[in-house]
């Protein structure tokens, strides 16, 4: 562009420039795909591992409120707070399970799932956010319990519980990023 | 398409038929046009709807919790719970309200906040689910105490904890779905 607008260059030098701008163009245009290119690969290895920490994390949550029977009142199915816990916990372990094994599934054969992505990523953002909403719900309710608890005894009741309303609270978080990033994916797909 | 296929009329009327096939892929377009208008006027009016309900919920859920206060123990100030509920609820008040104002500002004026739309689709995006986190958490730990009491009597104080709490579900809802409506319309810009 500099050189057509120098009046002192005004020689049939267009040809060579108008190449040369071409192949720029082409260039960046290359650039620009392979760039998409690695976003679209780091967004999907991105929330393979965030589902993958929070269906570690949810089950981690769920075995530890599950084992948590100490006899008398020290038995987690005594207070609905931990029964709810546990039930989410279950909840999140399969949809997170599921989700996980689909992704593996379309690594390791390259093949998709017979749906439209628009429509896999539209399933992706909700059931991501819902699972969010739920894991967070739950382990806000146990809190106020344990806390509660831990005021007259420290033992290993009460250890436990916290300890799995912990995982629980993690599984929220990597499930909260990922249905973040399930959004911008969203905002990034192409429709042609 | 259909009288081309036809061999008995094999007459030169490829031109008239270009014609219509023209206007009408022309009218097809600005139908789409029309179309993709109208869906950005209904997302747009939509989530200021849903704003609204949330802030006129948030408040609500603060006036009725923070004049919760009956003395003794029938003071809201006295549970963590509840206390996190009031904050929770003030918090959302405030970003719902400057939302409202925002969209209001743009519907009325006509002029964008000093944004690209696509970082405003994000904050939105973000904003929304980050308040609806905020919000379900805060109510659902309120829950398991106001029934712990509501079991023991059943009075004024209790009533007006159990409102404030379904008040914030209320706007937890609404919320959520903005956020839900915000990734929906990240995934329909377009960028040119």
């Amino acid at each position: 562009m500099g050189s057509s607008e120098d009046p002192a260059s005004e020689k049939p030098v267009t040809a060579p420039a108008a190449d040369v701008e071409a192949e720029s163009s082409s260039t960046v245009r290359v650039q620009s795909i392979v760039r998409k290119w690695k976003r679209e690969d780091l967004l999907k290895k991105g929330s393979l591992v965030l589902r993958g920490l929070a269906l570690v994390f949810s089950l981690l949550s769920f075995i530890i409120m599950a084992s948590n029977k100490h006899g008398d009142w020290k038995n987690f199915d005594r207070y609905e707070e931990y029964r709810y816990l546990v039930a989410i916990a279950i909840l999140s372990s399969l949809y997170t399970m599921f989700q996980v094994f689909v992704q593996l599934h379309q690594l390791s054969t390259g093949k998709e799932l017979g749906l439209a992505p628009r429509t896999y990523g539209l399933i992706n953002f909700f059931g991501d956010q819902i699972v969010a909403y739920l894991l967070i719900s739950a382990a806000s309710t146990a809190v106020p319990r344990t806390n509660q608890m831990r005021e007259g005894a420290d033992n290993s009741f009460t250890d436990s519980s916290a300890a799995s309303i912990s995982m629980a609270f993690f599984a929220f978080f990597a499930l909260a990023v990922s249905a973040m990033l399930s959004g911008f994916k969203l905002s990034t797909q192409t429709y042609i």
